[in-house]
């Protein structure tokens, strides 16, 4: 085990009705609070009178910016950070998906700062403040309510990157899964796959003595495996719909990946997509993951034959642990097939014409020497290539 | 699943060395330190005069308290609250393991308490401020480092009770698995069943859908039950201690009964036991727990067969649950016996005189009607007196 530094301090509220305390939740430590939110859907569930509501009778004022697209773009980042200080803003309150908290974080962290926003996402610059944050989640997928981090696109220089931080970290995060009845069926299977993506990218790890970890990311994925199919059959499983919501909290809060070295090469190989493709997140990752695992799974065959094992089932020995490794894959490959997700880059609509400009792009995210992406096999453009190729 | 509030701010900075921060880490936010300790084998084994070293080189002014015992007393703890008020110290900083962490915490809510210190524990009183407290933590086992509460002997009275607020939860906790090399192995096998123990009060619950903690439960279990004999085998396995250590700390945070009914009635026969005899806490558990499960377990079959397939390995089939469930306790016994546990009360030095008497005291924890224990099986007196008969 790695030495570690862990971080959790968001407060989550979880069940039926918890959006309703969000006023009271706010009282005497918001003055003016950012509603953000993103297109309609909110409207037109109610949930944004029930927060105006909300607000109103805990008497607290606020202002309010929607239009948050999935993939969020730095142009709104932008407005928020400007309305934010033109109107005295204190608090920022993300209604929406990971696209809507990541957007909120994105103009917490700007709003005290004074250099070029989008460089502190390219380059990892550094902070000393931030504006709080809370959220009302209506998407499990991202983590984003219960990380440090925040992914935003610049659509002039089709980048998407990410910023993380701990002043990032949300105050409070409500999460009721009855918000969650009336997404579509596509929302629920992107949404799967990004959770389970958050688990995959710290469970296959070069590290050795990580028990803790590995079982805890072991009985989320199960957990997951389980509980999905159950929402896809019946969209109004309050059951199903929390396990699954309390796995995306957990999966990307940085606990799962305590005391181990991590990949994200996956994570970095979609985000290349969602720049060029404006694909959604979810739909990319369930193209190259089972890609990527065949292509590095010899890197560390070992916790491969574990996956298959402890995660998806697969019985009898272990001593022949590459057979075992590729039924586990394949195994995960019809999960995916099972909640209806695409399984090459042309499903995503993504010919084979900027395949090489996006490999080069994932590992030379600023200029200078190449930097490789991925903890478990280092992933130069060629590799990262190979990946796109094979999943064409 | 129920709805929940789930809360852990507590930073962990965890490995080797990670003590040596400790000065780094309050710098600029504490201006008078007290240190409070237990007994010498802080300043025997060195790691006295590290901290005190690690405070100066950061100037950080501080005062002392050592002289904690197991099962920590409320005369030291009025004794601290009136140190730290003499003293204006800001921060309590704990070396020590669970006993040292209670009274930390105990001084800290009482500190800006003007009431009876006492009324806190007894009767779960209210504080709106508390000093900030951190933690070197030299014992892995009551997971006080990363918990809400504190519990504390009131040696006059004879009882013991925790308080518990979200003001208790320390700011940051360090933990150093090198630390735990030179611990007698007792002390290994008690830490080891009160880690067990937060995790089953939370497990054996009569809530359904409950996928997320059970598996967690059940994964941190099964990594307890690996790694401990290893300890046991050879005491500076730093691998294996870091695992517990690990689980000892997320066992007590909360996280892991988020969302479901929990039990307690055998931490709640234990503190008898304690209070009485003065016995170590892990050891009356120990006791207890396998006596408890056996005379409860025909409550929810279900838990009590899952434990036994899940966490105690028991194969076959699940279509005799009575079988199941007692051969899952029977191995936990087995277990308890390789740790080297006691097993009856006799063991502990405990005869049958007061055991009606501590029964009584168990469930009258304050003047007027009885107050049951137990969210599994609500306990009456008559009832932990059968346990407590059976366990003689």
């Amino acid at each position: 085990m790695l030495n570690f530094d862990l971080y959790t301090p968001t407060r989550i509220l979880f069940g039926r009705g918890s959006e309703t305390k969000v006023g009271s939740l706010l009282a005497g430590r918001a003055k003016k609070v950012l509603l953000h939110y993103g297109g309609g859907s909110i409207k037109r569930s109610g949930l944004y009178d029930r927060i105006k509501a909300s607000l109103s009778e805990a008497g607290i004022d606020f202002t309010e910016l929607g239009g948050v697209q999935p993939n969020p773009r730095l142009s709104l980042v932008r407005e928020g950070i400007a309305l934010c200080r033109r109107e005295g803003v204190d608090w920022i309150l993300a209604v929406g998906g990971g696209s809507v908290i990541d957007s909120a974080k994105s103009i917490a962290a700007g709003f005290y700062y004074n250099g070029d926003h989008w460089k502190l996402h390219l380059e990892g610059g550094t902070i000393d403040a931030a504006l709080p944050v809370s959220v009302v989640l209506t998407i499990p997928a991202a983590g984003s309510e219960m990380s440090d981090n925040s992914v935003i696109t610049n659509e002039e220089t089709k980048q998407k990157h990410g910023f993380a931080h701990p002043l990032l970290r949300a105050v409070f995060s409500i999460i009721n899964p009855e918000l969650f009845f009336s997404l579509p069926k596509e929302q629920l299977a992107y949404g799967t796959v990004d959770i389970m993506s958050h688990i995959m990218e710290r469970y296959f790890t070069p590290t050795a003595n990580t028990d803790v970890t590995d079982g805890m990311c072991e009985s989320l994925l199960k957990t997951i495996l389980k509980n999905a199919p159950l929402i896809l059959e019946d969209m109004e499983n309050y059951d199903a719909w929390s396990e699954l919501a309390f796995c995306g909290a957990l999966a990307h809060n940085g606990l799962l990946g305590m005391g181990r070295a991590q990949d994200w090469a996956s994570h970095k190989m979609e985000h290349e997509l969602s720049a060029h493709y404006d694909v959604a997140h979810g739909a990319g990752l369930a193209v190259l993951t089972p890609f990527w695992m065949r292509y590095v799974y010899k890197e560390n065959l070992p916790i491969f034959a574990q996956f298959a094992a402890n995660v998806m089932g697969v019985g009898g020995g272990i001593r022949d642990m590459d057979s075992l490794a590729r039924e586990g894959i394949a195994r995960l490959d019809a999960f995916f097939t099972r909640m209806g997700l695409p399984k090459t880059l042309r499903d995503l609509g993504i010919g084979g014409d900027r395949l090489e400009e996006m490999a080069k792009k994932c590992t030379h995210r600023v200029s200078g020497p190449e930097q490789p992406v991925g903890g478990l096999k280092k992933m130069h453009w060629q590799d990262v290539l190979a990946v796109y190729s094979a999943a064409q």
